[in-house]
């Protein structure tokens, strides 16, 4: 449910996809030929994407749908959102101010800068620094962008899976990270009606602090993810955080591919077993950020150096 | 010129495409679809490749094309070539043996190992190690494998034009690091009687100890390539090591792809004005490998966190 009352379906997402035509990356598809996950796995490099994550899709959507005012945007994210509100801020002319919380990377916040967002400082956690961007909203009266949790912002989202259903024939199952849920929803409004199921997965650890906090940080799924989850029957799966730093390793080792936890927690579902295809089932397995130091991915077996 | 006097053409690029057929990957191409660069350009993302560089497409075509005695292969290279070695060997159950240079960095030479690999560290330069290896197998009768100046082995190296030319319909120019030449012989007579020219790229710096130097490091173009080149009319431009550097931070910061100098050394090309193409030359930039230390390519501008 949205503001509007509204919960988005297959129908917004391709408005979504006309919209942000030429403004996001036609992100590419590994297929990972040799049945090295025992199943046909087709890996989503959305790593590739502006940014360094999927956030741009839905952001761009949100911001191209809306009447922008003179004012700009602003956003409450210390993490990949907030890149991509002040990356397309930056392409679209507006101006952006975006509120991250004080546990934000100083140097997250610098990159923030360096696209020329205006950055605030504000609270311990990121429900804080919501908090104050909503105030600080009200104010100006900006255009308010949420992370997640806005029709136009998981419409668009949905965009990378139109793109998959087209990449890969015979698509059979999607896995996705959970975080806030803005890509999971987007996805299964996306493919509702068609025969592909959607797999969110989800790190153990649900307090922020897992080695996926930084980027699945999000405390709870939005209620726009609850509702599309509800109505198309997202199936979901839990990983442990030891599986998805394998997953990162093993991007690493196999692909030279430097994912975030989050980025990786999708492939780690496969590896550790919380997701068991059937055999021949056609798995395309979301690897959606790479917004880390990739010191932490590569270890030392991965390294060739 | 080969041992058996014969030049590499386009069938033998198409035989080596059958042979190696499910052993290698179709690596993914990304359109940089906002005239980042000036021009369409495309990036053909083959540091996806197994061992991380290209260079298993010619060396699995070297094994399954000749007849590997028990005694197994034999090959000189502490870079890419032995990854790929010793990847391949692996593969096929074939035993390697692989002599590298003293001055190969020893996390290469413990990485060679962990692939099954028996190493032999001699020799300050790689002609040295190439030499010993030479006396070696010709006492012991295994199938040489050489780094890049053997027929099958360009032949599988051109592989990589195939795809590209299925993938990009349209592509006008292939811009492609020059080091031995195996790559960029490989693809002229992939492509040769289309309408694609070829563009080789070579790091200012020819001593060995540029930046590109630890994959580039061949002190001389290969005798197959030099015939290659010379029938088919590779055209070959210059970069200075800064654009390399400037080229692989690109790659991580826009793309957050991980390359190492001679992996960015084509697109360094485009960068720098070293390579001009015409308004709306179609092109087709290989990024050929991503075997470096991540810590290297990332700087501070480049990292998210």
């Amino acid at each position: 449910m949205s503001d509007d009352g509204r919960v988005i379906d297959r129908t917004d997402v391709e408005r979504a996809a006309d919209r942000i035509a030429g403004r996001v990356r036609r992100t590419p598809v590994l297929e990972v030929e040799d049945r090295r996950f025992g199943w046909p796995t087709f890996l989503k490099l959305e790593l590739l994407q502006h940014t360094g994550s999927f956030k741009p899709r839905g952001i761009f959507n949100r911001m191209l749908a809306a009447s922008v005012p003179e004012v700009g945007v602003i956003a409450a994210s210390g993490g990949n959102a907030g890149l991509a509100v002040a990356h397309a801020a930056r392409e679209l002319g507006h101006r952006a101010e975006i509120f991250v919380p004080e546990s934000s990377p100083r140097l997250k916040v610098e990159r923030l800068r360096t696209l020329g967002a205006e950055v605030t400082v504000t609270g311990a956690f990121y429900a804080e620094a919501l908090d104050a961007s909503a105030e600080r909203a009200a104010e100006t009266g900006a255009l308010v962008v949420h992370a997640y949790d806005q029709p136009e912002v998981v419409a668009g989202q949905g965009t990378l899976a139109c793109e998959l259903a087209e990449q890969i024939p015979g698509l059979d199952t999607v896995l996705v990270a959970a975080g806030g849920g803005g890509l999971v929803a987007g996805i299964a409004a996306a493919l509702e009606g068609r025969r592909c199921g959607v797999v969110a997965v989800e790190p153990v650890d649900v307090a922020v602090g897992g080695v996926a906090a930084d980027s699945l940080g999000a405390r709870r799924v939005g209620r726009i993810c609850f509702a599309v989850a509800t109505r198309t029957g997202i199936r979901s799966t839990l990983v442990p955080d030891e599986a998805i730093v394998s997953a990162q390793r093993m991007l690493w080792a196999e692909f030279r591919v430097v994912a975030e936890p989050g980025g990786a927690a999708a492939l780690a579902a496969l590896l550790c077993g919380a997701y068991k295809p059937h055999p021949d089932e056609r798995v395309g397995v979301v690897v959606c950020g790479a917004n880390t130091d990739p010191a932490t991915v590569t270890g030392l077996s991965g390294s060739a150096k």
